[in-house]
């Protein structure tokens, strides 16, 4: 099978949606493992992380020294690689993709504000960002410098003063990229390391790595499961699963596009997800066959085939407007709004990461340089949660100031409810200011 | 020993502070315990549930009926309590924290915006809120009427269109004002149920208990290890560990006050911290006095006097400028600025939950009816997380809607990108549109 083929009005489509989406894998090995290392890194500090990084990674390491580059290192690869034929256009797009990111992040900011009520209390938010936060990048064949500028600029927008990128080097191989868009957002210091004891390192200190307050930023499963165990000890951004699109088309589109868009998320991971939902069956098995003729020369056509057989599927709905109770059971990272006048269904979509609206915008801008987030909610977690931004770099502090009157009116609606609820002190606490 | 005494100058004061602060209890009995009952509610839904809650809470069922209190139920109780005598005055001050609580969040909503790039490319953040939220409160000695408002009315606030929630009921029993606040905050649903079970059956849905998108509320430490575990499949609130407040006095507030508010801490939980931080010895010598004296005729004395000897302090610092170091490196859930001209110091603070301002501001007033939320950040996680708030029930979608021109011009940063990453289909995708 190329890909799985549905149709919303069979009977057992609800079943097929619900199993289609079921893409959870069995935690508890991959629990202990990590609450392992954690443990072990925690006791162990420096030591524990070389040599899980010597092993995982396949490395000869003497000390924490052979795993770091500091922010003027950083730099200087950065020139280095600027002046280098084979990198300088890339540079110049990642420059430019920074700065969208940056002008789309810079509105994100919370507000801080206050007021003073009736009676001349005062109230108030106040913003503050975060000392210290952590990105993850991960390695090998994943490891994309644009999710660098994803993660560095919200933090760097938000006003963090010191950002720390973790990223495995297996057998000590680094993508110069990845550098360069950390040394193009600042980022202060890199540590070539990975996995579970990068996390378990950032969340509480080793003798040479400084702890950090919040870890973001995408990994497999045992990262994944590493943010979970440390949440508590640092805030984290989300449990990041295998990304996905969904793509809502008319049939009016190009075929090849669809196609593509389809393809570029399939093409990221075998486990990554591709939804088609059209309401023209002639165009569904139109995608169905350019499918199979582009993998005929596709360079990553085996990732592509397992992800479209495992996890992808073309839905024929009975319209547009039934295509949208759809969108909100799977909640999509990426939805893909493939037809005209698509702001008029937003009214009737909840639950979306990002949306991508009009037959001109695919996910791909998305992923690099249309301005917003590619870090985004997967795995229907758009249900409630958001894409990477700027607040989640930054936190808000309550602020109460009581006049000596407002006190006294405070105190008059605190009193009986600290009697209520038995608290003694409490209720003396308010008493002492009427 | 009433309350350990520490010197801000002495030479081991951070080695001591840091074990002051260190109040964390072994997890791994209480992690399985809880991974068991989550994958049995899982597993046999409804009967698990009543099975759990009639072990743990000592209660006879036959149904999820049982547990049942529907909103047209919750809204009849609150015309019965209104009407009684005891606790008419209650219900009253509820309603009067409830507005003031209201009129703070209503500013914290996040706020949709959308502009166009100079290709013509529109970019946007929308905000919705979430489908369903559930509120858990804690039962028997702890169920308090200031939660349910402190949970209910941020979502509310954010738009949320159902909400839940869950509270155990020891031998059947329940506090009436708990449920007059959830009628205040028409909750739609109530659940007398509590425990990891509680929070498997909202997270995962059983035959008669929906599936929410949010869990949110303290708990004990299951209830806030099964949060963790069930993190993912919904959205979770944060991790709250026991309470705490840090006063800081120039020595010039009434004692008696200042003794209230450390005890209105004390008095919550055997596990809660107050820590006083004031340059007057004679000052400290005065509150440890009166702590001693009130104690002999406190109703709650006996939780005070634990809390007080494992977990709080009196500790002379330099001065008001070098109490700063301190509150930062402890990060306050609450913190009391118990002298002249507070705000000055604002600047220097760059963690708290909440800061009381002035002589007059206590926190019993923010566990009211101040207008902030009183579910904020401890433990030191005020480093990066927030009050709960409006956002926490609100998530942002990003708007991405290409024009012709600007999606040619968007392709030409996306290509070189995605060529460089080694991503076909992506490069393919923004040719297509360029």
């Amino acid at each position: 099978m190329l890909i799985r083929r549905l149709k919303q009005n069979s009977d057992d489509f609800d079943v097929q949606l619900k199993r289609l989406l079921n893409r959870e894998d069995d935690q508890r090995r991959v629990t202990t493992v990590v609450s392992n290392i954690v443990a072990d890194v925690r006791h162990r500090g420096d030591q524990a992380v070389l040599e899980y990084t010597q092993r995982f990674d396949q490395r000869v390491l003497n000390s924490i020294r052979d795993i770091t580059i500091d922010h003027d290192a950083l730099q200087k690869k950065l020139r280095e690689y600027e002046s280098a034929a084979q990198w300088k256009q890339s540079i110049f797009a990642l420059k430019q993709a920074a700065e969208r990111i940056q002008d789309y992040h810079q509105r994100q900011s919370l507000l801080a504000w206050s007021y003073v009520d009736s009676h001349g209390n005062e109230l108030g938010q106040r913003i503050t960002p975060l000392d210290r936060a952590a990105l993850y990048v991960p390695g090998g064949k994943a490891s994309y410098p644009s999710s660098v500028l994803m993660n560095s600029i919200p933090a760097r927008v938000a006003g963090v003063p010191h950002l720390t990128m973790t990223v495995p080097a297996p057998q000590g191989e680094l993508n110069p990229l990845v550098l360069a868009a950390a040394a193009i957002c600042e980022v202060d210091i890199v540590y070539t390391m990975g996995g579970a004891q990068a996390v378990a390192a950032l969340a509480y200190g080793t003798e040479s790595i400084q702890a950090v307050d919040k870890i973001v930023g995408p990994g497999n499963q045992y990262v994944a499961e590493a943010k979970r165990q440390v949440f508590g000890q640092v805030g984290i951004d989300m449990i990041a699963g295998p990304s996905e699109i969904l793509v809502v088309c008319d049939g009016k589109t190009p075929v090849e596009w669809i196609v593509w868009d389809l393809l570029s998320q399939a093409e990221h991971d075998e486990a990554a997800q591709s939804i088609l939902l059209c309401p023209n069956v002639s165009f569904i098995n139109e995608v169905e066959k350019e499918i199979e003729r582009v993998l005929k020369t596709s360079t990553r056509a085996e990732i592509i085939r397992k992800s479209l057989a495992d996890f992808g599927a073309l839905i024929e709905v009975q319209s547009l407007d039934s295509a949208m109770e759809v969108i909100n059971q799977i909640a999509p990272e990426h939805l893909e709004l493939s037809f005209d006048e698509p702001e008029k269904f937003l009214p009737n979509i909840r639950h979306a990461g990002a949306i991508f609206l009009g037959r001109h915008t695919p996910e791909a801008f998305g992923d690099y340089c249309a301005g917003p987030n590619h870090v985004l909610p997967t795995s229907g977690t758009a249900r409630f949660a958001s894409p990477l931004g700027v607040p989640d770099f930054q936190k808000r502090t309550s602020l109460i100031r009581c006049s000596v009157e407002g006190a006294k009116h405070l105190a008059s609606i605190a009193l009986p409810l600290a009697e209520v609820e038995g608290l003694e002190a409490h209720a003396k606490s308010a008493q002492c200011r009427s």
